[in-house]
């Protein structure tokens, strides 16, 4: 349920609306929108009576929200949700690219990508210190250490970082370096991950599981955003198919259907998605001709010597030639490449 | 198996391994590429002496293929197949763009959009005359009187006609009109169909199966091929898999992977791909900057009043919005549209 | 549109529905029940007012069908399709069993694996004369020469034929010799060989295409009854998922969904469906356990030297020892194995 | 890699085995099987040359495994895995049966049904306190509270608990109460949890993920073991394909694919993997039929008042009857129903 009140609304006549919810046993959630304001009404709504709403002061009308998703759908707030990162805009104008190598490796080793990114203009750089992986023997990151040199990259290079968080009890020795925690696509439905990561206030960049539909994707970042953080950066990064020539099905469609019922932005993580280093700017350049907000790369300064999945992972040659490209292409979807 | 020869072999060389494999029990079959001349060896090559072809005259070497196709195959020929018909290039720098109404409908209706797109430029006019149906009591299309309409488009137009053709029987009164065969995605391994039509000698657009894999897609255009039919132009209109938000899952990966598996032209068609009208522009403008070869588009001067499919029917202004940024988008990929 | 009469209702009670139907320009098509007796009403009967039918005598109702097929469901005919082969019910109390090689071999192996199976009591005999392949360099069966091979075994050991027609032009051969019509999964949507297979009047085995939902699967199933044949069973063969570990995912969910909405008998090939031989005993139990009508089996004489698909071909020892298993299980779920 | 060690080798012989892995920097892990003692040998074991270790007294052979799972394999322990809990056995003749509903309801509700189930002679009671649910605003379970319902369960019935746990915080309130830790299919590849549960020593009913492949599940099933917690119980319970007649897609195909890989014991939920409670008693046959060593129902007093899920749960006439035919079934598969 939706309560949609003027923009202009006086202090007094959003907190009667709010008043009005907690009594009916329901919580309040406002957006503040530029056409109007809209409060959500949280919980078992399905006995309330919405004359009991639409007659308080301000308020313009009230809806019954048929999407389970209320917070990330356009419904609740019409406007594209722009985030600010110290002066980087996600979800605007601006392209937002972040790149670097699948794990963290030896420090040197990622001084030397994340250098060679930076002189590119990278702002973003990403890497895994703990890595989620299938089999139990294999490499699961360098985790503190990895952290460590984390920290290192951004204060050599300014650059902010995006790394994963895995675990509710690693979340916080995360936080502390990470500017955008990523949630995986194996963790896109651990609850508790969720909301503990959403609480942190911290931006997310959430990743769609393999076989998770848009709603359900949507679904998982309401859990975010009922944790009052609406700094959500959903991730397209493939679904599984019949198909056995490439990694994963990199679905393109799921933009236009995001930016249809949703006012997050998305990205799109095409070196997952397709899995093979030389047909990654192809769906690169798909992605941004598709609409998406910003594309997360797997680079290296030496692919062949990365430590994990240096077969889908660009190198710097191949990078700065996409990057050229999506520059030219930018404009024709009405975005930018600034970097 | 392909034996390999001088690009400048004369003759009686090329003859004399012809020859050879005819008495090996197989079939030849010759492609002429810039680098060289392939001669595919067709049939059971199990115990084949590598040894009994390399020593014949020009011959440069003797290949074992693992890939279960070979004449579609870049192995076989390495430079892009490049279709002419009539002067509009298939496969080249030009994009191709096919358009028009899911059916043929009444006479009026078909000239009117026919008559429009004419005017925006389009030269290939797209409509079923025969309708692939699920139900049998969905409509099936005009059938001859369709036929007769579009021989109308033709006329007035000048515009060259891409239509389905459902059945070996019906065969040769659709290829009287069409210019292109199509060849629908529950027939992409109707086999008998596809060794007909490929038989004909007319340009083949071959749709992609919904559960069809790129490498089944290729070996039923190796079907078309082994009729000595090389005008193929493969396309791609989405694939089934669990989300339920779109039509089909568009699958633009399988651009990419054509392309470094295969000589042929593949073309998309997103109108089916995503199958909702206000998110064809997107993926249409995916698919070029991903590298297609072409546009296959539901394109009908009145959707709502479309006979079949106007829910993903284009109208022709955001048809020609759509043709306007695929103008601006084509040179940054190598291509260019010209119309 | 579905007018249900008394069971009862006299010939010329019947004849004025059915000249009513045709003066709304549609076309009648009868099923006899116990309980009742229903004509569809197939064709465009958006407009046509109940009352025009209700009032007719002997008519009970007139219902609206939502479902896109109709001659097929349990709302058209709520008992069970029984089909009597010359003796042989399917659908009915016995389970039906289909047994032989994959593709006709050479005269002698084929007689040979005929006559163990014919020892073993089965009455109904499988082999491809006709093989639809991916790859058109793959055997395509034995054609004219199968079709004489299997009709060495009806004449020598009296047993029924089941096999598989791909093209419409040779259906007149093919129906000389098979009892049953077989359509493969790959042509489940090939109208023009549903209806002309559907219009020889034989029984039809009509197999789930690839990436065919049920619905999918009951209006091809449709395209038959429309030309008045309802000797259809339906079959199972497994569906496309992204799982490896198996050829296909045999989907046994089908049985209890199709038994819900259609009266036609459903029968499993789990030969297909899992495409291992070692697997194949288990999934065939489940198919039975799971209400299946029937079983089609890939069986030789020797699989180490069947021609296609010996991996997941039983030998006779292991067919053996199935079909006790068999019969033990079916009067569990009501049926009987009586070879 | 694995090291097969004489049956009956003496302890300081295994100790150096033991001894050599530590040195070469791997965890050695055994199974005690009875044709011989596998040490398994885990970490990297590339560079290890097979001699070092098949030269030590007692020892077998050395061998490489292909596999990603070592301790789950067949390779490893070629027996099959059975559990004992307080008398009952799991993956041996005896067919495991849990039941209950969805959520835990009410006291007296739960109580009621847990009452009636237990004169059935059902062992096993499964509720879930700790709900995941794709929406935020869906009702996640009585949590503490529904724990305490679950303990009087035990205590008013004796019967054991099997619940789910979501959250690695809360696995020790859990644990107190369940006798068998379920882990999601959501949570399949939440290696933390893996890891956490896993570390209690207490039994996991792993269940298999909505798009995660057999080996996947095998994967995570290693976390568990390589905790050096062996109780395993692997759940088949529907992945998601493009069929929407049904809520998920049941895999029996899991069931042999398991068997002949794994040693470990698998049940089926068949009320999450079809969905629709009056086609789950012909999926749970099929499952038995198929090899399971059990099933998980959802059963309730009273379905169409269940909290959740009630379309799909079996009233308890219905599994009674259900439970009768097993009981006819199981000795067919060389198993028993013994409630």
């Amino acid at each position: 349920m939706l309560v949609v009140m003027n923009p202009n609304a006086p202090k007094e006549h959003i907190e009667r609306v709010r008043e009005k919810i907690l009594k009916l046993d329901c919580k309040p959630h406002e957006i503040f929108g530029k056409d109007n304001i809209a409060i959500a009404v949280l919980g078992n709504t399905k006995d309330i009576d919405k004359e009991d709403l639409s007659i308080l002061p301000s308020v313009q009308h009230v809806l019954r929200v048929s999407k389970k998703y209320k917070l990330v759908s356009r419904m609740m707030k019409n406007e594209d949700t722009v985030l600010d990162l110290n002066g980087t805009t996600i979800g605007g104008k601006d392209l937002f690219i972040v790149a670097g190598p699948c794990s963290v490796e030896e420090r040197e080793s990622v001084l030397e990508t994340a250098g060679q990114l930076n002189e590119l203009g990278v702002k973003f750089f990403r890497a895994g210190a703990y890595k989620p992986r299938s089999s139990p023997y294999a490499f699961q990151g360098l985790k503190l250490k990895g952290l460590q040199y984390l920290d290192d990259v951004k204060k050599e290079f300014g650059m902010q970082i995006v790394t994963e968080v895995l675990n509710p009890r690693t979340i916080n020795e995360v936080a502390e370096v990470a500017d955008i925690l990523q949630i995986g696509a194996r963790n896109m439905q651990n609850f508790t991950l969720l909301e503990e990561a959403g609480a942190t206030g911290k931006p997310i960049l959430l990743k769609r599981g393999m076989s998770a539909t848009v709603e359900d994707l949507l679904l998982s970042a309401e859990y975010i955003a009922a944790q009052n953080n609406s700094k959500i950066i959903l991730c397209e990064r493939g679904i599984r198919t019949f198909e056995k020539a490439t990694r994963n099905t990199l679905d393109l469609n799921a933009i236009p259907v995001v930016k249809k019922h949703s006012h997050l932005p998305i990205v799109v993580d095409p070196s997952h998605g397709i899995g093979i280093a030389d047909k990654v700017p192809a769906m690169a350049l798909a992605s941004v001709a598709a609409g998406a907000d910003g594309l997360m790369l797997e680079v290296h300064h030496s692919p062949e010597d990365a430590w994990s999945d240096g077969f889908q992972t660009l190198n710097m040659a191949d990078f700065k030639s996409l990057l050229d490209k999506v520059k030219q292409l930018a404009p024709i979807v009405g975005k930018e490449l600034t970097i």
